[in-house]
């Protein structure tokens, strides 16, 4: 149960629909995920956020597919279940093999290990990197 | 201050002298930085770790930069100063361009933002990702 | 399944039903959630936790609701699901309106997105604020 | 040390230049601060981010300082230092009090232990929050 | 759900099911836990963690079950559901008393409360932690 | 810079000035930490903070040993700066050996890479724990 009720589509305003028709004709999919349903409470800050999303996770400098392990990493490490879900997912029709899958993996539990063990230890920055 | 010494070059036991110098032979550098001193007060956890580095950060299905950006995203969400400053250093000497930095950090800032939406409001996970 | 077994409204001790009687009388309701059944297998804990609740939550310089919201803020941020709903329903019962929430959740965005850019990016402390 | 360059006024390009006036004049300030300095090494960024804050900061259906106290929420539980120090600032300047602030802290430090204790028990969800 | 399939023992390969040996073995179970079945998607990965578990967990200077309760305490704060189960069974199994539960709890509590507060007026370290 | 001043013990008054002679006698200390200087803004809040500390701190079905290294535990994940210096210390005044601090240090890191991994795979909780 979210604390919002979920916009339907066919209960959706106009300034929603539209949105949520440019959802659906640019990714190719029939269906508006829940998180969508969710921002559409607030029609300006969804179109807003879409806006930035196509913005943001577009090809540039970096791959679409680097740009969603990126977000996935954010994501578990902020330990959000739904963001979790929906962008491996996301990763996976931008290509990831299992083994890219794997690799990702262990990196994120390095790091993990890393990050806790320096903060533990509070291990002053080096020199280097200050100047 | 760290909560342990740092162990110096000139004061390793054979055991932790053996991983220094092999870390600056294998990465080409003279100077050893101050994660592996701190480590170094356990020196098989010291071996172990830099172990795993090797095995886990090299050339694999993903590129090496690629993993150290997904191992700065980590380090940022949780908030480790060393993780982000000697990370992303070490992303820059693998090739991080300015604009794949701007593009990196414009997809941390909307994965924080997505992350915290989705938690504040229970989005429930779609179907289809929980079967 | 939590890690505890709840503590039923007819199988509390006597400390406990104490605390569970003031409980409804003071929030004007007939049951007891399911966080104070919890903490009633430490009855002291209990009993301070209910009285720091009623110290910290109640009217002050700060109003009830704007206290609900803060709550849930940090809440959020540590991603405690129960946390999560329970206060954003008691800001609800004192009186959060849809757009004020709407307003609520536009902040929590913009703050995570910020804090990580901020971290991400080591951005130093300006002068002002350090002396 | 900040892992960008922080753009100084008079270095600054025309596109960040128009920010930085638009910035010192709502504001009623003669500098720019170090965020909005390490953020203009994406100029577009700058500009949507800047416009951003305006649009959820101001006034609304919650009280600017209501805002400000919000984003400090979070700033803390994400251990954002710069974000702590420049928003409790903000907060101030908006005419938080002492005793407000006192109350702010009772509630941080609640909601904190609270959210430790549920999330240890795993204490499941109230029916009620479900349906 | 989760993002990988979980390994069955009857499912395994030699070099998984090596390991599942080994821990229904050492542990005196006739079961193997999800984690291990997720991990087994990395077979290397799943022998190293195993090994890493082994010896980490022991015996030593510390107890086992001290170490269970600082694995938990870890767990609880990065609010990892599956851990907080698996290694507060752990540890009860290692004979946790719920007096001792308690008072772990109580600890955790405010030590959480504590680091809110801390980082909240960005109290200063004293100067005797620093030299 | 702390957000709030300092409260030297010379300009403490009466109520604050109680808890610091208590916190010295008890402790056998000298000095006031600043944690304690910081929270004496709110002399009630002081007061019932210490109190708190005294009785969960203190000598119970658990060793304050195993206390404190519980509660850095819980600071090094939330990261707070502040508590990892004061309890790191505390712990070694209460005995914590090099190798005690090794072992623990070994299981945060362990714990650390678990949780992530956990968290990435969303490994269901196994059918055990949930009845």
């Amino acid at each position: 149960m979210a604390t919002v009720p979920l916009i339907a589509e066919e209960a959706a305003p106009a300034e929603v629909k539209a949105v949520y028709d440019d959802i659906k004709s640019r990714r190719g999919v029939d269906r508006i995920n829940n998180f969508w349903k969710a921002l559409a409470n607030d029609p300006a800050n969804l179109a807003r956020f879409w806006e930035d999303m196509q913005r943001v996770m577009g090809k540039g400098a970096l791959d679409p597919l680097v740009k969603e392990l990126i977000y996935v990493a954010v994501s578990i490490t902020n330990n959000c279940e739904y963001c979790i879900h929906s962008h491996t997912a996301a990763a996976r029709q931008r290509g990831l093999t299992d083994e890219q899958y794997r690799e990702f993996l262990a990196v994120i539990g390095l790091a993990a290990r890393a990050n806790a063990l320096v903060t533990a230890m509070k291990v002053p920055v080096d020199q280097q990197y200050l100047v």
